[in-house]
């Protein structure tokens, strides 16, 4: 059972062993309300995933540890509980399904675990690990529906409380909802008056629906670009605690997670994966009602890979209007690219790649276009550039089909 | 005059406007040595430059504070004399060349300063600030080559000696000298057995050449991409110090900050600007002797462009062969895009990309081209594929011209 003695116990265990993340201001995303970052992203590991695999193993009798631990993932949890195996000094075997991003399976690798490829999907690893406890003894790690781990996940609370007084809410995000459990209990025994909101993708809901309808319920399929939090089903203990300690449960989309993202990233110098961001979306998309409020995102991890860290930075920055590509037909005459040019000099953008291309499918021979990459201040910038090239003459097409704000 | 008294009082009155940063033990940086990062790029304004700008603010005289203060700058040294002045109730005016990054110009005048944007290059702004101090007795606030700066930046080696024992160096990043100054005298007078090395990039090295010929001598030219860094003269008391207190200068190329920035994005969820890499870079690509030592490296700063950290992280992942492209020259049968999948896959590759081009510039009108991006493990994982495929028959082009590794 969970018990604020426990959750101590877990502190004091993962002292050694743990980093206290540090609570930041979040100056650039606090505009009606004060927001705080706890920054388990800066966590051993990248993810708060070793602080429950820590704790857990800690609690292993000396017999269980001889036969090692077994876990099945393919992200944060594999990398915590090998790290924290290694710490220990017991042999770990980690089941990843084969379509696993290599530099997650490196990382895994590099706190000394086995690695089993399993050709397929999740499930495919999930029962390859199954078969293997079973010939094994080996102890298999949960990684979020067990009372072990969720008490080490709650001791992000404890330092949360050290760190800020008069906190008003907390913002978690959710995947099986190992985190969230404990940080809601914690926080609510103690100090019951903080609100706990939770935060799921739109596309991987199956707390906020679970929830909804007062049931357990499998989701038949997960999709999200917050993929540590593609969990098809709650799990039993974390859905009762959610149900008594969480006040309120929102979605986000992919697209608001992104922003977010972004915006850790260059406001906040700080990377964050998909999951990890789900709790400053729901701050700065408005989810939860905290105008006026002292709040604590916790951003969970920073794992995200490199490549898609780059797309994320060019659809985000395009969406915001601040890189703009537009397309200009020029007509075969001379002067046209130094007026372009002067034209878009003079709104104050810098142009940051030109390419020029003689004719196209589907132009006459003599056609001629410009595609022009530049760096603008908001969507509003850039439609008065396009509105200019327009006055002057230019037929200007956008790749992005974008309007004018209105606000 | 800097002294450690100074140093002090610059702490408490930095202490509740300036964050005391987290020094972060960096796991995945440390293979010889215990790498620590003081992370000056969570500093508020992204970094360490508001120390010094508020210490400096706080000594002037009332009537000084009447008439305002002026900065000229594109960077950093913008954003803290901003802040600095907002929080002190004065009026600041910063001149800014043209040219600089919207997204620097913008967070400037977040703070509530008076932008005065300058056609040109940094001198010209410079030459405008200078006119318009001599129209008003507003205070000029010099970005290093002040003692009361000096001594706010040293604040940043007060709390390190506060947060680490047995402390064998410190790293810092040079530009004008006024961060390694204040660093460098306080170690020295606290810890004298402490090393303090600096580092700056090799097209920037005034502090370098200058401390070689014990001469301040300036630079002809800059040019890096630790922009933050570019400064042609050392200041005549932040060399003073630098000969006095700094064990060693460094140099180290724009290609190893890029992938310190990469190592610190991808090992350390941090973002940093190329001038706060530079002493990560120094770590890693061991340029200065600490192996087997407790060393500290100062992050300066985190205020990179984000469509410049997505070139850096592109950059970077080709370079370490960890994404690979690769154009193959199919011929005319069927079956081969088939059998090229099947070799990437075979060798644990994860395809990105496909592109399928028929025909090109210099080509029979029958070839066709298989463009592929693919994940790769490194370089040496890339040249078994590129073999593999070779070794079937296919003609292999990859974009860039990599060699296997040796080693």
């Amino acid at each position: 059972m969970l018990s604020l003695d426990k959750i101590k116990d877990a502190e004091k265990v993962l002292s050694s062993a743990v980093r206290k993340t540090d609570l930041i201001y979040a100056s650039t995303l606090s505009k009606d309300s004060k927001v705080y970052l706890k920054a388990e992203n800066l966590q051993t590991t990248g993810s708060f995933k070793l602080r429950g695999a820590y704790y857990k193993i800690s609690q292993l009798s000396e017999e269980q540890k001889k036969k090692g631990i077994i876990a099945c993932s393919a992200g944060n949890h594999a990398q915590g509980v090998a790290l924290a195996a290694q710490k220990n000094n017991i042999k770990s075997t980690i089941f990843i399904p084969s379509t696993a991003p290599i530099s997650k399976i490196e990382a895994t690798r590099k706190f000394g675990s086995e690695i089993r490829l399993v050709d397929g999907v999740y499930d495919d690893a999930f029962n390859e690990a199954v078969k293997y406890q079973k010939e094994t003894g080996a102890e298999f790690i949960h990684p979020f529906d067990d009372e072990d781990v969720i008490a080490g996940q709650g001791t992000i609370a404890l330092e949360i409380l050290e760190q800020i007084d008069d906190l008003d809410a907390v913002i978690v995000p959710i995947g099986g909802g190992g985190l969230i459990s404990g940080i809601a209990y914690t926080i609510k025994t103690l100090k019951p008056e903080c609100k706990v909101y939770g935060v799921q993708a739109k596309g991987a809901g199956s707390m906020y629906h679970s929830i909804a309808i007062s049931e357990r319920k499998e989701l038949p399929k997960v999709s999200t670009f917050a993929d540590g939090t593609a969990v098809k089903m709650p799990g039993e203990h974390t859905f009762d605690y959610c149900q008594k300690y969480v006040d309120e449960i929102v979605l986000v989309s992919d697209d608001e997670v992104a922003t977010a993202i972004l915006a850790l990233m260059e406001g906040q110098k700080l990377v964050a994966e998909g999951a990890g961001a789900l709790s400053v979306a729901a701050a700065i998309f408005n989810k939860v009602p905290i105008a006026g409020k002292k709040v604590v995102c916790v951003v969970s991890g920073g794992n995200i890979d490199v490549n898609i860290l780059s797309k994320v930075i060019n659809r985000g920055l395009l969406k915001a209007g601040r890189l703009s590509d537009i397309t200009i037909e020029l007509l075969d005459k001379p002067g046209q690219l130094k007026e372009v040019s002067q034209i878009i000099a003079e709104h104050g953008a810098n142009v940051i790649r030109v390419r020029h291309n003689q004719g196209g499918e589907n132009t006459d021979i003599n056609d001629c276009f410009l595609k022009i990459s530049m760096e603008t201040k908001n969507l509003r910038h850039f439609c008065e550039i396009k509105k200019a090239l327009q006055n002057a003459g230019y037929k200007v097409m956008s790749e992005y089909n974008r309007e004018e704000p209105k606000e």
